[in-house]
């Protein structure tokens, strides 16, 4: 995948054919052959430089129809598994599928997604973005993961739906021994609940953290913490099977 | 790797040779045939679970000599820069190989990754934990980073050294069109410098931010956040080579 | 002083004049007569019930051209400097006056604020802000700062003014053995400059914070931290005349 | 209250008798006479400096065998509630006095804290505590607050005890109109209860926050907020009477 961006720094997804924009079309041909670093003119002489695409540069472009979990979140989750290539992961709701991107993007050839997404329209949108992106380890199921889980022997099994304490006997069953079951909840009763849950079916090691980052100004006024920030996400909650 | 977990939980590296704890000692023979959920006895009887190694019990259990970055600050740079499969990142200073490993983990059999350590001591443990681990992808090197980067085309590279404003110049030449440059800094006076490096050879997109985790107690007595925390490890600085 | 609440919870000052309102007008009567605790009608027959000014309803409401110091900050000003009734206080520059408000209710008929601000213009907001308040130990003055302060035998001086270390000799000489010089600053630069200078005129116990709140939302769908949050304010440094 | 201070910075209650140290003793005669500023020395020649006791140097000074609320979680409370001079405080449960006479510090001579104590060994620690520093203003009750609040028209409600909503109906009607309680609690699943409970009694402006607190090193090596910080003391809700 390639991204194309203007003289403004603005991104846009390159694909092989005529490329419209305010600044003028650039052909398809050029299009076509444009390899990373090389920079591609409009018939009005704007550059657009084509860059290879970033798993978030990608994900910041693409359809998406329900809120994604942000990469400082994404990063705690796949850095406190220790989530690596060739690993088998579970991802559920897939929503727009930008879970189900960055864990693809890791897991690589040798490894696979498998995503679970209930509602058709959404699977429908996460498969194309999926497609779009070029990874064919990441496979999307219209299906309710809370009526079971398809795999067996699964390296880590991500939970982003409203009850993911429903997912855990399942995940029990699915999860190599020493495999990690991760979850995201907005509010703090649900992280309640699923630890009763967790603890009730065996799970071991279990850790609840907030990821709080602080965006840092540097500027020839002075240094300083942004002004504004996000205060709360979601909690994390791991477990491990052991 | 595996990984043998006692009775308390506590974990061993588990090589191919007998194996000798306060429990009593388990045999040759079974230490080589133990699979990941097998159940291995000492001779007294005591119980030792086989796991598959996670990164993460690996870099606890490995020999190291200098402080090493923690999973939280690992996920941010990962998820941050996007790093996958098949990507090719540059590491500096390596330490231990705690970042070194964990990108290796990532980047699998198709990427890459190229470390450098001024030290001798360091590249010889750093070499031995990634033997070890097994990653074939992680190339430990005893060299002064500051005096070039021989690798070109690269997805990613990650700085954890005093000056590290030294390398910006060839990590520039070093990057792919659209390739990071991360770096992990305790103080705010190296984060000023570094900006004006960056800024100076050309990069965009800087971003400095620093991640502040909580850890969420849940007990029958009540929830809470823990009494105690990490204030600050290290600001994480990203550029792009756009 | 007192404020009149309208029957959504809006605020407004209560002056002993006819008050006008989308809602109806009430008499100058009722108005001068009203006791916190009342209700007063409009003609229209709408309820204003009538409070004690609290020191936040007024602040909220007064007339003010300048940025303010939140309260969070001013909590841990005037609890670190242990600020109590019958101190003797500086404040600079005065602003629209919250802070010196705030110290003058604090520090009581037996104390005194003298608050020092280099525009006539904010000097009379902040005058008028201070009179119709009622706070007769407030003094403002229209001085630059940096020329001397001209109390003696002071137990705080507050700093809220672009280079708070141009002020450090002259605090040097108005504070107690014990008093506290207190200073807000946004940029870390201004920390260390600040640190330099108290350090050369012999201050004590420096100890600079940044003070980080957060909201919870405590609602029937759930518990949590508020998305939106504050990011930064300033910087609060302290130092002991000792 | 003075308070003296050793060459190395160490601070003591000075009470008007004979001093004894490891430095040696200072006469009952001198400790009499000495005043905020003046020198005193050992009769080995070591010298103590007298200081006017700060209300932070004296809480940290007392006796106490029960744990205290921070600064920073003090300021908040009397900046949220905008506690001043005249004041009329409740606060609950004592313990060794910190709150109260923080309080009591603030609201002087013509206001006043009754502070309730269910347990009479803290009770009698309090009430000296109390008298040591020299506060008229500020009352310990051995009382169970839970069993009713004697004072009316009352400013502010402070509760530090493990079930504050059991003093909400009283706190109603105990508060002016306009006053505000205040409670800390630790536990997420206090400030629940309470929230129901203050809503149930018709309080208003309901805010719960926590105030996290970074203490920031400025040192010759670099600038950087502290490696270990306070990650959780209690959270503190605010709701209003009106
Ligand atoms: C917030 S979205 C997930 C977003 C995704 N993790 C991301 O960051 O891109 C939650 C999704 O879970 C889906 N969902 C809810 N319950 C489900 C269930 N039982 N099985 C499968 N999907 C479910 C919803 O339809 C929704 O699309
Ligand atoms: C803090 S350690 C790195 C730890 C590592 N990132 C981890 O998390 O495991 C910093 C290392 O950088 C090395 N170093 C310092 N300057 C260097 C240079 N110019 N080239 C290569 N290594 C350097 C030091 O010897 C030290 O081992
Ligand atoms: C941010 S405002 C103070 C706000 C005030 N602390 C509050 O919270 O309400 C800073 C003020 O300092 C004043 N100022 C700047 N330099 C000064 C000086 N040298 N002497 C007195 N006032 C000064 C400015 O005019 C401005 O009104
Ligand atoms: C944590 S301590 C208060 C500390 C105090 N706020 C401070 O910061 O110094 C709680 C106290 O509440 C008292 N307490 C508990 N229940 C009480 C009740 N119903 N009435 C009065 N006091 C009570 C306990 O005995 C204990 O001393």
């Amino acid at each position: 995948m390639r991204i194309l961006m203007d003289e403004r720094g603005k991104k846009y997804i390159a694909r092989d054919e005529e490329f419209h924009t305010n600044f003028g079309f650039i052909t398809k041909e050029d299009m076509e052959n444009g390899k990373p670093g090389d920079i591609l003119k409009t018939h009005l002489g704007h550059e657009f430089k084509v860059l290879k695409a970033n798993i978030n540069d990608y994900i910041d472009l693409m359809e998406r129809k329900c809120s994604i979990i942000l990469p400082k979140d994404i990063g705690i989750i796949t850095a406190f598994t220790g989530m690596g290539s060739g690993d088998r992961v579970i991802d559920a709701g897939t929503g727009a599928g930008a879970t189900a991107l960055h864990f693809g993007n890791i897991v690589g050839k040798e490894g696979e997604v498998n995503s679970y997404e209930i509602r058709e329209d959404f699977t429908e949108i996460a498969k194309r973005n999926v497609e779009n992106f070029g990874l064919e380890n990441v496979h999307i199921k219209c299906k309710d993961i809370t009526e079971g889980i398809e795999e067996k022997d699964v390296d880590v099994i991500f939970l982003d739906l409203p009850r993911p304490w429903d997912v855990v006997e399942h995940a029990k069953e699915a999860l190599k021994i020493g495999g990690y079951i991760a979850t995201y909840a907005p509010y703090i009763e649900q992280v309640q609940v699923l630890h009763k849950v967790l603890k009730k079916f065996g799970f071991s090691d279990l850790n609840t953290v907030e990821c709080n980052l602080r965006e840092i100004e540097v500027k020839a006024k002075g240094t300083r913490p942004k002004t504004r920030a996000v205060g709360h996400t979601g909690y994390l909650t791991f477990a491990r099977n052991l």
